[in-house]
């Protein structure tokens, strides 16, 4: 059984295709998210449904899967049982558990309100709305001050996620929103990236740190390192020197593991993360394996996997193919992760790339940024999709999906 | 000013776009919506920012204009001035109500909980939640009655937005997701469309509606004409004779007019819209106009002008045109209405186009309607996108929008 159909979970039931096995995923969504796209949906250029596809359509062709809507709340390590939310427990044989990682407001869970983070759809239509009312609300707004505040956006935490949304957001209020409005100049908006370590993009090459700062720059966003939140509220943030007015401010500091360490009854490091062993099992549980963001895992060769969509997918199929050889009485060696690069947008013709000793910035950079993300889409509906959005917004500096979905809570009928 | 971004009210402003008048365009929500493509939402083909698009990009060309994100809440009739929820009143000369319509339950408003209808993009997102979740939900269901039970869909009204539901949700049961399933057999679900009168699409002629009762047979739908609901609860609804306990009921019946009347102090007709003169003003305010969905119109040759978006594309144009005059000293004929026709589609190679004495049926009647609705579409990329995905799901027998994303209450965190 699988739980979490994310990068890791789906790589895991794909691998077991041949495998002599019944393999049941479970997620509590109906649909696997391509979350490195996911702040393209918060930023209004995509759809939710063009990064995102029904987890059983993905694997409708695979006979001995079954994929189940529900929620798991624990497991009954004892028993070999997953525990759901209003339904009857599922027993197992083997467990992989994907069930990812959610954000750590390092024990402020109250300013979870205040500055939503980035995970899930429904969190990326949420910070679409709060952007795109922000100029709405400043448009209606007579009082300088008021106006000023609802312009501003904050994001916090300089990583590949909080530089392109500051990117994006920048590249909203200076190009798509510039003739929109009457009473305000979305020009002026203030957007503000807070990092509280001494450079933005820490996992990438300091020379990319410097491209990317440079790049933000030009592009009108304000950068501000080792500088640290000591508090959200409604009307902004508090900074450990200063503070700061905003409208809207979103999330992209620290993460923590999902709850997957407390239900297996697991030894976890700081972030949450359940520690594994060198085929990925739970140290004394063979028949368990935690992978993904939920794994704190050390590789064959020394190496910490890190919490990104590549070692996800690697630890995913290793399970599945340890699993089957299992079955059919082989061995396998022990979890090897191989660092293909990381890589980052920032806008409109630049991106940083570092794919082993290659260094790519700007158009190049921007280029391979983005076929690098339409091959890895799923399914070749989105591929084209997407590919037609990306080149129609860049030749019209515009933004399709600009829509106020949910219904504010007062408006409610 | 102008209330209301709708078809009529969009037509209105663009009309005055070389008048000598400061426009001002009110909505609560921050988009126009393609009515007619709303149901292909609601059925997971398109995503909503492809029938959906920024009121104030489609209008931002036009410099004359301001658009305002605002809820009216009321009309100050005698002080010429239009009231806001939480802003400033807002003083006008003349003024174009177009509020549109919303669903009528015949009294019975505690209905609307249990049989959503379909008016806006957050309906069309719920009800397509609520379409994937029966078919989820009968997957993790033991109880045989209980998953037929979650396995009929039941849509009140036969009208075009009634037929185009029925359709569309039979061709998701046999094709779409035909190899989804483990447990259940999506071709097993009943799909019932009922209708009050003696046949459906009752505007149309009658061998119309006669094709498309035995089209929607052929595709595996149930329609029961001359059969009234008279009462609608969490598992199903009761008929006049009998009940269908269904997991999903989609309200397609009746229409009753926005609360202008009561705004304006005006007469209102018994679906609530206000009767206006053959210059579509108010009797006695020759500086408020009523149009589209709000008005109840009697054009110059006698013709009432019909709830549908050409009447209201019409009105708003009259209008328009009608104000330019009156400010250059000119005066304008009485309002006619020009009936093009009528269209509705049924599923794959199947519609009944009405125009003028042409009747169209089966695979050129789709073809024609797949073209018309396509032009009438606002922008060039949307166009694209919605072409692009028509022909990838007419080829693949597939919908790409398959996202159940409002998190239930329950799972709300």
């Amino acid at each position: 059984m699988v739980i979490g159909a994310g990068f890791g979970g789906i790589e895991a039931a794909k691998a077991l295709r041949r495998a002599p096995v019944d393999v049941t995923l479970i997620d509590r969504q109906n649909h696997h998210c391509f979350q490195p796209l996911l702040y393209q949906v918060a930023t209004a250029a995509l759809s939710p449904a063009d990064i995102a596809w029904p987890i059983r359509h993905i694997l409708r062709g695979q006979d001995n899967v079954t994929v189940l809507l529900a929620e798991v709340v624990g497991v009954d390590v004892a028993r070999r049982r997953v525990l759901l939310s209003g339904a009857e427990p599922i027993a197992y044989d083997h467990l992989v558990v994907a069930t990812g990682s959610m954000h750590s407001y390092f024990g402020h869970d109250e300013w979870a309100e205040f500055a939503p983070g980035l995970k899930r759809i429904v969190d990326a239509t949420r910070i679409r709305r709060s952007i795109l009312l922000g100029f709405e609300r400043a448009e209606m707004q007579h009082d300088k001050a008021e106006q000023q505040r609802l312009l501003t956006f904050v994001i916090v935490g300089g990583g590949a996620t909080g530089v392109e949304m500051a990117g994006a957001i920048a590249e909203i209020a200076r190009l798509t929103l510039a003739k929109d409005f009457r009473r305000i100049d979305p020009r002026s908006a203030r957007i503000v990236l807070l990092e509280a370590g001494p450079r933005i993009l820490p996992t990438l090459s300091p020379d990319l740190s410097d491209y990317a700062l440079r790049a933000l720059t030009r592009m009108g966003a304000e950068v501000r390192t080792s500088t640290r939140v000591t508090a959200c509220d409604r009307g902004g943030v508090d900074l450990d020197g200063g503070r700061i007015d905003a409208g809207t401010v979103i999330w992209a500091a620290g993460v923590q593991a999902s709850p997957a360490a407390r239900w297996l009854g697991a030894k976890a490091d700081r972030a949450g993360r359940v520690v594994v062993g060198p085929d990925l099992s739970l140290p004394g549980h063979p028949e368990i394996f935690v992978i993904g963001d939920t794994a704190s895992a050390i590789d064959a060769a020394g190496h910490r996997a890190p919490g990104i969509a590549p070692a996800a997918k690697q630890m995913g199929r290793y399970v599945g193919k340890l699993i089957r050889a299992r079955l059919e009485g082989r061995s396998r060696p022990p979890f090897r992760y191989w660092h293909a690069g990381e890589l980052a947008t920032i806008g409109r013709r630049s991106a940083v790339v570092q794919f082993h000793r290659i260094h790519l910035t700007g158009f190049v950079g921007w280029l391979f940024w983005g076929l690098a993300h339409i091959y890895f889409l799923i399914g070749t509906r989105n591929r084209f999709v997407v590919a037609f959005i990306w080149l129609w917004d860049f030749v019209t500096f515009q933004r399709g999906a600009r829509l106020i979905t949910d219904v504010p809570p007062q408006q409610k009928s």
